[in-house]
């Protein structure tokens, strides 16, 4: 079988570190084109738009979306229209409305589109679906702490209307719980703290409960400096399973536990070659929605103003 | 055909004026039973809950839902596991997770579900969209600016977390745009303008864009004594007509036209009933979800505590 040609739109951090590495370790890709108005990407040819790439760059079959969720709306509508199949990264877009609207799009151009939430790839994840099989779940908590100024420096957008502050990373956990939990999830009661000069949360609690009535608490924090977690815990009646680091850590009951070597980005790249394959898509709005219910919903309460 | 046996749940405010008047009012139904903990409603059986009603009231087909969105949820669900239809004042829950939800449920249980946008059935509202057929919609202007004094009186819930503020009333305008435009409304920015001692807005800016890339911006008010307005104005290319009064009245570049005599809960409880009569379901979550797109994307700005 041929390679699916991949063209790549928005070569920054999380292109660079992630994506075009995990393309390009995989066979089952080529990535032929790059639509860029930063630095170029080497070994490929580069555009300075995806109208660029779609009129003059080479047969593409495929397109990963790396821009920020603002405008990319439209982008991958321009893709669509062109009949290419479609990756998206995390969040999918600016507002429920767009994501829904692209989930029809997607459907009516009869491509494959994946909404990547990697987090989900991450290796323990499968450790703990296997797990949870035949064990009834009490209670889940999130704890996802960082510190924001190491791992978003000068990103001001964050802070924006419309940037996702805490939730950037919260909705990592948020992707991952919502794959091990069957059913829909929902936000009871969510408290946001707002720095003064901010739009967007620095912290947030939330209680959600889902459709099995299991409880889930959050807890996301991002100035926090000293120890910095991004952990869920499985509290079951035979045991408890917690994975750590982001779900490339797993132990149960406090032993530690063997996972796959496979990173997220390349079991993510894996999953969309199936998807083609297999003529489906994966297109999950629950993240997005919880987090806007977060907002519709929460508390917010005004804390000291942030500055990097 | 025997009548509809319709139960009606929570004897408040809306479903006095509106809600039992519109149902005594049409032969389609038959009010038979009601579950409240207020004052009774007259000349039917009352419970003091729906659990109440459904396991030793008279046998009903229906339910309508006039308690406060917060709690609807289960107690729909309750409605849906006996297998009875349902019409569902809105806004429809609490969050759009549990609205999702629902939309889910009435479709598994095999019944016919209602979301009751009321505004949709003022008068005007056909008027438009005979109007609007055939002319080219270059824009759409909201004002909707009324006094929260006048209108809800102690309902303190209405400024809480998870309260709409003043987009309880602002939401029958995008209840009513929702109708008239086809596809998705998609917000660009909203501002917010949220009073010290309270969580929800008290005045609100939309800008909107329609999937026909039509601008709709809307004003929404709630502290506005003289001269309150509920008015929708659409521009055309070929003229513009203009929606008064919640869309009780309508006027085409200033002439005023006639209009339906039939008030909005009695055309919404015939939908109602041509809706079971057709085995299908009309479960909108575009309105909500406009409003928590607005709550996601839109900046807050602290305005001057509300008092009473």
């Amino acid at each position: 079988m041929h390679p699916i040609r991949l063209g790549l739109v928005g070569y920054g951090k999380i292109a660079q570190d992630q994506h075009v590495p995990a393309i390009r370790a995989n066979p089952q890709f080529e990535l032929v084109a790059v639509a860029t108005l930063g630095p170029h990407c080497p070994g490929v040819d580069n555009f300075s738009s995806l109208a660029d790439l779609l009129a003059h760059g080479p047969q593409v079959d495929a397109i990963a979306f790396c821009t920020p969720p603002q405008g990319r709306f439209a982008l991958v509508q321009q893709a669509l229209d062109a009949g290419k199949h479609v990756l998206v990264e995390k969040p999918p877009c600016s507002t429920l409305g767009e994501a829904m609207s692209l989930i029809d799009e997607v459907k009516q151009a009869g491509v494959s589109g994946l909404f990547a939430w990697h987090s989900r790839f991450a290796p323990g994840v499968a450790n703990a679906k296997a797990w949870l099989k035949g064990r009834t779940l009490t209670q889940v908590r999130v704890e996802w702490k960082e510190q924001v100024r190491k791992w978003h420096p000068g990103q001001a957008w964050i802070w924006q209307a419309g940037g996702l502050g805490v939730f950037d990373p919260g909705i990592n956990a948020l992707s991952i719980v919502t794959d091990l939990l069957p059913g829909s999830l929902f936000v009871t009661s969510a408290a946001l703290s707002v720095p003064d000069n901010c739009q967007s949360p620095i912290a947030a609690n939330l209680s959600i409960r889902s459709q099995a009535q299991v409880e889930v608490l959050a807890e996301f924090d991002f100035d926090h400096s000293d120890n910095e977690l991004w952990r869920i815990e499985l509290h079951s009646e035979e045991g408890m399973m917690r994975l750590d680091s982001g779900g490339a850590q797993v132990s149960i009951d406090g032993v530690p536990q063997g996972v796959s070597e496979e990173g997220e980005y390349p079991a993510m790249y894996r999953h969309f070659a199936q998807l083609i394959a297999d003529k489906q898509s994966d297109l999950d709005l629950q993240p997005l929605r919880i987090v806007a219910d977060s907002f519709f919903v929460g508390s917010k309460e005004t804390v000291a103003a942030f500055h990097e």
